[in-house]
């Protein structure tokens, strides 16, 4: 049987994020079998139809290409005013546009960490 | 009695693109005593907590001046996987971050065009 292949996003820049922690953490416990690597979404721009237009940014390429050659996704995540931080949803808008989006039938999991009481759950 | 001062926010960056031209047309149809700016957001960076412990980039501190400055705010955007672009969430997000963010009390209407079906209503 070939390797499980997840592919790990943050949706936190920070450097100390707890959602990076947690990212790693989930690297740390996965089963024999399963590999976890990430990919940074710092270096993607913001989406402009005009800049799409003479090709996808090289970060976009990147991304679309991780995600193709992936099995399945780990999205760990604060929440930002009741949604996604805009950075996360910057890069699934650059990822999920046509024609040849990455991400049909991949199975995705979206998990978070917060010091608040609701923690990410409207993530 | 003063002026109102509208500022207006296009969540599309394309040059030519449908909201912005609706925001062209919102402005022109304002009544007398009322005045609509713009702000762009393109430069704006990705939100990163590390980055904003060394002081809000000056892309950021001058949309939170000129969102404490209006009366109100007229958001038009597209809508891209059933929310608003990254682009605009990542604005929002940087401008909303406490101690002083500036949307307090402030009326904010949103409008989007859309050459689809549903239009922009998940935005």
């Amino acid at each position: 049987m070939s390797e499980l292949r997840i592919l790990g996003i943050s949706g936190s820049l920070r450097e100390g994020s707890y959602n990076r922690a947690l990212l790693r953490a989930a690297a740390g416990l996965l089963p024999d079998g399963s590999r976890l690597e990430t990919c940074e979404i710092r270096e993607i721009p913001p989406f402009d139809q005009d800049l799409e237009a003479s090709g996808d940014p090289p970060a976009v390429v990147e991304l679309k290409a991780r995600i193709r050659e992936s099995h399945a996704l780990l999205v760990v995540t604060p929440e930002y005013n009741w949604g996604v931080p805009g950075v996360l949803k910057n890069a699934i808008d650059w990822a999920s546009r046509p024609p040849d989006q990455p991400f049909d039938g991949k199975p995705i999991a979206i998990l978070g960490a917060s010091p608040s009481a609701a923690g990410t759950a409207r993530a």
